[in-house]
């Protein structure tokens, strides 16, 4: 009854989403590149501005940035090559992916390559390193005896973002390493002939390597770029890579006669290659060198938002958000199209149930310049940061909505898990012969929560999206929620043609989702979200859902350490104060729960739910990320893809393992631990009768 | 009209306060020393809750925090010695204060002493510094040619805070500099003998030299000091002096026959002394070596807050917050008593009236520790960020209400301007012969706010009281008020006896304010705030009132840069951007202002006027300084008494005439600007229609 907000409206507003409508408008933002900074990219953001009024929305704006961007140089191609002992270049990679057929005649595409690259042209003997971790990189020094120091470095990708995997290379070769980044893409290699797939595309993954950490716009950390803000140097701007790298596909590294000893099996992928770690080649071509040629530049460009409202009728003053992104690497059928597609489609809903209005205010928000380390959203969130930061409710993010064909996937705090369970009773399953079968019992089937409960697995948000700012940076309950694949069976990371030419409209038409029934699927979570946060008189957030996961994540933190446990002993490093938190949160949450039954002061009541996630902030950050501040949930500093919960202390924990001080590593510990009792112990008090 | 919460009501609160209970309260808290940390000041916090519990508020409770505090000593005191060139000491500083008529028997009295001083017997020669502010230190040396590398300098009280002569010290004279602190200070000779006014009373100023910029205690910089807080190793603890630091009185001072040049007249106190810079003695006592005999400790230190509640009956999730201080140096008669009196009137005077409620919440605090750095306040601050963050409206702070006897004084956020001119026209003049006179006409009388407008002075909020973390850190509209003297004829800094044993209940009663008529104005000053903001219907802070600070501001600073102009134009810095925010803020506020003639959603209005401090707040802090927060309103670095506005700006043109590379300096003007500019403009979207 509280979580009303008339379910006649929900049920108009979900019926209304269509599946041809949702391929009509996937069809339609995908025909052209639409890269951040270019015009295409532009030109679909007045369309979309356009588009969104005539669906009926109160206002929509361009909100522009102008943000550092990195493109090649359109003269000088980047390339790697192999030169022979007189500096002959006897091989180069690839300049460009094959084109996929009917877009034999598109220009604009970008070719593949590492956005904010140093530009280059070391030369020198390779050495393979793995996933480039932190602990591939050790193991290659301590174990395998092998000094990086003026080699290049080739890394596969997966298991952390690319980003990180050039912080590593740099911290680990000190200051003199050069790295080229290689893409061991397994099943890159879909080409999108119709129906056809084989893993010779000739595909390669782009994508920024830049290490952020939260901060926007590398010239403007904590402020939006606008015209009249300061711009750092390039040399001090946040994040930036200081040694070259690229991208290659497979068709290319298997070109490379990687010579010296056997890796270990757990460094070796799928292809059908012998898998060696230098330095240098074979015996056979022992004289020949790698150089990488890398001529990309980074230039402040011009990029837009596109930012619609429908003004809450009784709370215009909050803010629910449904965001995603716009900007592509090439035509972006899947990332993020597939998720624009949800979000056009979402607001041509909305807007045909106008006649009456949402208790709160929604925002949604078409972001520019994802792909090039989140500015858009970032910057927005700088922008307004102030008003978010007392008005916003939640935050559901929408990039590609499909990455795979076999279930819902779920990522978001845990005060929205109930929430997601019971929409997802709601809503019917997309999948053939499931007719009247339920999303929730079709998702629960297939991914089971079975170490922590009996339903649908929801895990922890990550990264590498744009909530980011929003719920890691500003504290807002924060969710995404989109189609994915079997993770048992299908273990590449991501999907095979993520960040190439190949993803385009005909992917998804002919291979993902044929009859759109799981985009729309995705749409209707969505914007089932997006209607509960808005409509319902008490808002849908589950405090003891937060309680429970506070418990269960300070037990699992505290087993983590268990590792170590004499030295725990000798340093007197202990969780009791954590637990003692949770307990206490528990308690408030209980108290809190109970009054919600007979609750009279609804903005009172509601202002505590909106501000809980906000308790977990902490203004400091985390150590050396400023811009990282939630101290539950954040990626840890070496694992950036994955929430980790309790970061701070994961990271310390982490940190234990290699440092030369145990001492003042377990100091950190139990400084970390202080910092997570105190917030979890400051976000009870936010649940306590208010007076 | 809106200003209501009942005008009858108001009456009734004020008319209740009593001068004879004012008086009663002070006597009852200042018959025996009460340093922070020590019984008896755990002793008036109990009395006081009692007293609070009794006088009717809801809840009282005593918050507990384990902070770093410093005491003498007991077995081997702090003195400063002249020895002679076998290193016999033929002359001692005195080790305590003669002692008031009336309170000879006293236990408890800690000596004069600045707490935190490093330990430690330092010799050399003395060079006098005059305020030991930058510009003191640039003139010795590059004017004068003096370096006081490893001399000990001899620096007067005034102009900035202690600790900040302290660290220019350390800064001036690299790491072997060691400094000593004289109180060269004017009158502080007044002994409480009754009537009896001399200059030779042998007192001296207790004070801290801390350098915390707002971090409260040393070693739990942004978190409350609980029992589980981890606490940073004293070597790491935040603005703890590396070098040893001692005040004494003029009594020692003359005599200390320094040689060497004769200052400029600007150096020259109006001791009847012949003022010398030195280094060292007059010719008949060259061999003659100053020695400090510093053993003063540090130790953590439980200390008290007593904390007392009305709850609101409507918006119970609204604070109100009235705080001041408890603990003395000694006896506390002015610094805080005389303002914790006040406080304890008022308290007394709410509980009568509780037969209705306020509106919103009442918060009144009795800090603890205080004189150590802040501690209590900001402690129980870090302790409730989250709380106060989104439910605070305003803080009136309640240190001494009384430091000389000519007219009021008021220091506060402009949009309290007009709310402090309103409620001083309903308050009678305490002054003898202005029955019938308002405490506005008499206050306007004394000091018209010439160069502004004609109207009675209100000044910027500074540093040094209990305010600064909800001001300064949090962004929570503040204010203070007390009487004062006549600054321009009595141009000693704060007032005669400030920190010496001769603060009593005596100095009060027989000289300061007899009838308590003084002190009884002051509370009705501080409670009718109180009063206002918590009952009225619309919270009484006026929009426009900021917007005229802020573009007065802007010129002003401006202005300041003008000095540069040559430069100015060489660097391309203009503060065109910053204008236009003050324009752009002025044209929201008038809108804002607009709105509310017809306003309808009280609540969500009220957030917009309640949220527009916390606007001010950039979360990145100022320069080196995470816990100034402020970007209209810090101290300055280089004034640390004094609110600057603009800090960031301010302190980067500060820096400008001693730059090594101006370019670089000029660079950091430019980007304190677009971040003043940013935070203007975010400031103005939060006084927008909220969607």
């Amino acid at each position: 009854a509280n979580n009303s907000g008339s379910n006649k409206h929900l049920t108009e507003f979900l019926d209304e989403m269509r599946s041809d409508q949702i391929r009509e408008h996937l069809r339609k933002f995908t025909r052209l590149p639409h890269l951040a900074g270019t015009e295409q990219n532009l030109k679909y953001a007045e369309q979309i501005k356009k588009e969104w009024q005539e669906f009926g929305l109160d206002s929509v704006e361009m909100v522009p940035y102008d943000v550092l961007l990195s493109y090649p140089n359109k003269t000088q191609p980047n390339y790697i090559s192999i030169v022979d002992h007189l500096g002959n270049e006897v091989f180069n990679t690839s300049l460009a992916e094959p084109v996929p057929e009917g877009y034999e005649g598109v220009s604009n595409i970008v070719p593949p390559y590492s956005a904010f690259s140093a530009k280059g042209q070391p030369e020198g003997d390779l050495v393979y390193v793995n996933y480039g971790r932190t602990e591939d990189f050790f193991q290659l020094e301590r174990e395998m005896k092998i000094n990086v120091t003026g080699k290049i470095v080739i890394v596969r990708y997966g298991k952390i973002f690319r980003g990180n995997k050039v912080g590593k290379a740099l911290r680990s070769g000190h200051i003199h390493v050069v790295v080229f980044h290689v893409i061991y893409q397994r099943l890159s290699a879909i080409i999108c002939r119709p129906h056809e797939l084989n893993t010779d595309s000739g595909g390669a993954q782009r994508g920024n390597v830049l290490n952020l950490n939260g901060a926007g716009d590398p010239l403007t950390p904590g402020y939006p770029a606008k015209e009249y803000t300061y711009r750092f140097d390039l040399v001090e701007g946040v994040g930036l890579p200081k040694i070259p790298v690229h991208p290659i596909g497979f068709h290319d590294a298997i070109r490379l006669n990687m010579g010296g000893q056997i890796p270990p099996n757990s460094w070796k992928g799928a292809l059908n290659v012998s898998y060696r770690i230098g330095p240098g080649f074979t015996d056979d071509f022992k004289s020949q060198k790698v150089r990488m040629n890398i001529h990309t530049n980074n230039q402040v460009t011009r990029i837009y938002n596109v930012i619609g409202r429908i003004r809450g009728s009784l709370e215009p003053d909050r803010y629910v958000i449904l965001g995603g992104h716009r900007d592509a690497w090439v035509f972006g059928g899947i990332d993020p199209m597939s998720g624009a597609a949800v979000v056009h489609e979402t607001v041509r809903s909305a807007g045909r149930l106008l006649s009456w209005r949402p208790r709160r205010t929604i925002i949604f928000a078409s972001w520019d310049a994802e792909e090039f380390g989140l500015l858009g959203s970032t910057e927005w969130a700088e922008d307004n940061a102030k008003l978010l930061q007392e008005r916003a409710v939640a935050y559901i993010n929408a990039d590609s909505a499909i990455e795979g064909m076999y279930t819902l996937r779920v990522d978001c705090t845990p005060s929205l898990h109930t929430l997601v369970y019971d929409i997802t009773k709601q809503i019917a399953s997309p999948e053939e012969g499931e007719e009247g079968v339920s999303l929730y019992e079709s998702w629960h089937k297939r991914d089971n929560w079975t170490n922590d409960r009996n339903a649908p697995r929801i895990s922890k948000l990550g990264s590498g999206s744009d909530f980011e700012a929003y719920f890691i940076r500003l504290g807002i309950a924060s969710g995404r929620a989109r189609y994915t694949k079997n993770k048992k069976t299908e273990k590449y990371s991501s999907y095979p043609v993520y960040h190439s030419v190949y993803e385009t409209f005909e992917i998804v038409d002919k291979f993902y989702d044929a009859s759109f029934k799981r985009l729309r699927a995705v749409a209707q979570v969505r914007g089932a979200l997006i209607f509960h946060l808005a409509c319902s008189e008490l808002l849908p957030l589950d405090v003891m859902e937060y309680a429970d996961s506070l418990r269960k994540y300070a037990q699992s933190i505290a087993q983590l350490a268990q590792r170590h446990q004499d030295e725990m002993e000798t340093y007197m490093v202990s969780f009791d104060s954590l637990f003692s938190a949770g307990e206490n949160f528990t308690v408030a949450a209980k108290g809190f729960h109970e009054r919600l039954q007979t609750v009279n002061r609804l903005r009172v009541m509601n202002d505590q739910l909106m501000y809980l996630e906000r308790a977990f902030i902490d203004p400091l950050g985390l150590p050396g990320r400023p811009f990282y501040r939630h101290v539950i949930f954040a990626p840890s500093s070496h694992n950036k893809y994955a929430g980790e919960s309790f970061p701070g202390i994961y990271d310390a924990l982490f940190d234990i393992e290699n440092s030369a001080d145990p001492e003042k590593s377990w100091d950190e510990v139990k400084r970390q631990i202080s910092i997570a009792a105190f917030t979890v112990h400051a976000a009870a008090m936010t649940l306590t009768p208010p007076a």
